[in-house]
């Protein structure tokens, strides 16, 4: 029986691990945008690192650029163009001074996140999204709101001008 | 012999998650730093995302701050102080201008990070580092060389300074 309750070892671990790598704080569903009828993905505030970004101009943005599993592989192995199954999630955030931060520098130099102000994902089905580069896009608002027809139009015109299979968004090492 | 083999095929599943989860970029190891003792640890450009931070100054610096599991669920829960084990990474890179974003965006608004500068990681361990406030501190630059002794010291005292055990970073939700 030893060895049976080794497996039952083993099962209640593995159990373990997915339990904890499983949680999220974005539990994903909600409504759908228009166009692509794309729903906020679950767990998605757990994706791994890709990369950050800072828009100045009119957005005073902050951003994390976070990657499913299929995306992070093929940015690692440099994959062109990503293979259907691809999410990109970019969590933006408003660009702020650190008020604690500065204090203690003695030089205001220190900007951090401020409010979330939306969430955007890229999901490749090549097939699904042909009319637009294979990819879907989606926009939700800081409640989760679904972007409009008309925003989501604008997406992947400008998309298609990166040169990288319409991603902006190259991995930090 | 049926439960047996669900038995098995759960077991593997569990392995299958874990391998999954695993991999990185970087495998850790290499030289520890001076005073904490702390070197690389393995796997944790795989770590999830607690923050992002831009800081100018003599700086021009971009951060990526990640967080082992152990960070990620204090951080959740807002635990404090962070308990034993605790591990956030703080990866830096250079703040530079997108040549290929603002020739899209036809204005000088987008910044991404530039080369790899360097790696710092927080370690809590409430015995081992009472002297410093129960964290241990590292450095090690884009090639893995560890900071100096007199560099190292200067980490606890101006962390000391910040309102939540030690950190300046919060959870970017």
């Amino acid at each position: 029986m030893r060895w049976i309750a080794l497996l039952l070892l083993a099962v209640i671990s593995g159990a373990g691990v997915i339990a904890f790598t499983a949680p999220t704080s974005q539990q994903g569903g909600g409504e759908a945008v228009p166009i692509f009828g794309i729903k906020m993905p679950a767990g998605f505030r757990d994706w791994r690192f890709i990369s950050v970004a800072h828009e100045e101009g009119n957005l005073h943005s902050f951003a994390a650029i976070l990657g499913n599993d299929v995306a992070i592989k093929a940015y690692r192995d440099a994959t062109l163009p990503f293979p259907d199954g691809t999410i990109i999630a970019a969590l933006h955030y408003s660009h702020v001074p650190s008020e604690e931060n500065n204090k203690v520098f003695g030089d205001p130099q220190s900007f951090v996140p401020g409010p979330p102000t939306n969430v955007q994902f890229m999901v490749k089905d090549s097939k699904k999204y042909a009319t637009t580069g294979g990819w879907g896009y989606a926009h939700f608002d800081k409640d989760g709101k679904p972007g409009t027809e008309a925003a989501l139009q604008t997406c992947a015109p400008c998309h298609a001008k990166a040169t990288r299979d319409s991603v902006f968004t190259r991995y930090a090492p």
